[in-house]
């Protein structure tokens, strides 16, 4: 009736197909056996920069705001290194506490690991660690720490924040391609954490909006338009140092020493008022977004290619802009914004039915890296006050955090600000 | 830094993969175009049963619960034919209205279809639909041809139950390999009865508990162990007959004959308590579920095959019953219930945090299909009262539906109820 599922191909034979198509269509050797842990399906912990900023858009996305329960600062350190154990041990696929024969836990104790993910791929989990600006309010001595531009977000148009779904002092970003792998690390994660910290606001991703390396399709938000086609990508070093990492090349020089290799991540979550946009002409969404719907192309050469370059000055036949004044790729274009340029890693979300409207919670749960919020800040003004696609989304979360840099092998996630 | 993601997999080669897997290894032949169309990715939607019940379990669900709005029956007739032509479209990977060369749409209309999932994979999409009791209360004329096992569930033990999460119309149950196609799939159905129906409460479930065909590994639930072991599956069709579908073979004559090759949809929303559960030593998990947590083997065989048969007769050293009295494969077996065997399609979910506790919101979506309801009434009688696993769960939400035959090609959903 139908094929095998996609966990028993992974878990399978599936592998193989990723490693085939890694080595551009040449399947491995005969009696080669694939596992789970072959190299495609993990995402390496270490690196000048945190995994899951540059890493290619995973599928799947758990995201968790958590707040510090305690203000003893060694225990809130303790909790960041055994975290840091843990998620080496789960990016490998391996559960916490190793125990790769099986679970580990001593008789009479409850198991290291909750289990949910046993045997599942690794399925190129990573998980990127944030710091609030609360974190630096100084229950941890941390006041000195913290960076200038590590401030909550001002008011910004188009948002109806509820506060049950903004701020908190860390962030726990978890991206896999199976959502079970994400949720396990978030869930492990909490687990440890316990009496330490608190989980504030959790999201799940349902589907990645963004491609963060140009081999990735780019793929569709709820809107049902391309999105991020214009995204910064991994190969673009150039631009990602600029734009991305603290104190990248050509970039301001950090006040915090310690955040150098780091980031600012930026999160939003946008809900899209499905059924206005639902019942607007095909012609009114290409005019708000200033592409076109099926293939993506700018409305300045609407038959060109997806990834032609905007033309801000073209006008149609009637000599009206062909991108409108409103659009939005023509109000968050790097031409009109001094060049400002984030680096997007958005997913799609519902949370079901808004139980006020009866309508659906569904909408773009938006994360951005840059080496400034105020990168964000400035496009959001723009694009609040004057978007064409304003009408149709509600900001109803929002969030900014410090990313600090990665970890050389062995060290641990907090080691640069507790150092 | 990592290999392809899934999405570029299916999209590009992967069911190359798929299609090799399903053919025992073997590659398609030399200059043979995979599709997105190809046969393992998609399943017919016409049979003697609805697809979604015995297909192999899908990773992804989204589950809407539907109430009519209208007292008009022909009005509904009309979205149900509305509905089934759109699913019939969609299963095939091709958007709402047709449009195989893009999104159908006259200008200055909305696109027939939202378009989020334009160039995604058919991804093995089912589209299951079920009448709820409260569907035929006399507002449609209906009254005459309730199936007399139609009716809301009995309160039960062990059930917190929160009444915005019970109910429903009407139910549409979509499974598919990635979750946007599920969730498309949904959202256009409720935007074509719009006027008509309206959206009752919706569960995202992100990973699938259950097996129901025999080539798929057991999956495991967010309390870590193998779930649905036992579970029936596709291949068994004498049990199928006599214990899933209405008139199988050995099953009681049905009241209704309009339901002839129908079934009962039992959905039940089971938190589990998870901060409660991973506090628990690994030997009382083992004890409450009657099973080892690694390999999935039954305590009266712990060192055996997961599918070793259970003794439950078998005592340990110390002569008492190495399968607990109160464990759940004990209580739920068919050996104590009757035989009693229910087709169990679960997914894990997570709704984030409960804003109450602040403990994570996460369990089973349980789904269960039976030609009588009755048969999960009563093993969760026995469940709820006695099983050592009920402390560690609260069933929150619950609805039951009846849910009609397949359908010829070319016939409407509606077709054997409004005749």
């Amino acid at each position: 009736m139908a094929g095998p599922r996609r966990r028993d191909l992974i878990a399978g034979l599936g592998v193989v197909g990723a490693g085939a198509l890694a080595a551009g269509g040449v399947a491995l050797a005969g009696g080669e056996r694939p596992t789970r842990t072959a190299r495609s399906d993990r995402v390496p912990f270490d690196g000048p920069h945190q995994a899951g900023i540059v890493t290619p858009a995973q599928d799947q996305l758990v995201f968790a705001a958590i707040d510090v329960t305690t203000t003893d600062a060694s225990a809130l350190a303790d909790v960041l290194s055994r975290w840091t154990t843990a998620v080496r041990s789960m990016v490998e696929g391996v559960p916490v506490g190793g125990g790769e024969g099986g679970l580990a836990g001593a008789v009479g104790q409850p198991p290291a690991d909750t289990g949910e993910a046993y045997e599942l791929p690794a399925a190129n989990l990573t998980v990127t660690l944030g710091y609030g600006p609360s974190l630096f309010d100084g229950r941890f001595g941390l006041q000195d720490k913290r960076p200038a531009v590590l401030e909550e977000l001002p008011a910004l148009p188009g948002e109806q924040l509820d506060p049950s779904r903004c701020g908190g002092d860390l962030a726990l970003q978890a991206c896999a391609d199976d959502p079970q792998v994400a949720f396990h690390a978030v869930r492990n994660l909490l687990r440890i954490g316990r009496g330490v910290v608190a989980l504030r606001w959790m999201q799940l991703g349902f589907g990645r909006t963004s491609s963060t390396a140009e081999a990735q399709t780019t793929p569709r938000n709820l809107m049902g338009f391309k999105d991020g086609t214009a995204n910064l990508r991994a190969e673009d070093s150039a631009s990602l140092g600029r734009w991305v990492f603290v104190g990248g090349a050509g970039a301001p020089e950090p006040d915090q020493e310690w955040m150098r290799g780091g980031s600012y991540l930026v999160a939003r979550r946008i809900r899209m008022l499905v059924e206005s946009w639902d019942r607007a002409s095909l012609g009114e969404q290409e005019r708000v977004v200033g592409r076109t719907k099926v293939s993506g192309a700018p409305l300045s050469a609407p038959h060109g290619s997806e990834f032609a370059a905007l033309d801000l000055a073209a006008t149609d036949a009637a000599g009206k802009p062909a991108i409108d004044l409103a659009a939005h790729v023509r109000l968050a274009a790097p031409e009109t914004n001094g060049g400002q340029r984030l680096l997007r890693r958005g997913y799609s979300y519902t949370d079901g039915m808004d139980p006020v409207t009866g309508q659906l919670d569904a909408g773009l749960f938006f994360l951005a890296y840059a080496n400034d919020p105020d990168g964000f800040v400035r496009i959001q003004r723009r694009l609040g006050a004057h978007d064409g696609l304003t009408e149709y989304l509600k900001h109803t979360g929002s969030a900014v955090f410090a990313v600090p840099p990665g970890t050389a092998p062995g060290e641990d996630w907090g080691a640069s600000l507790f150092a």
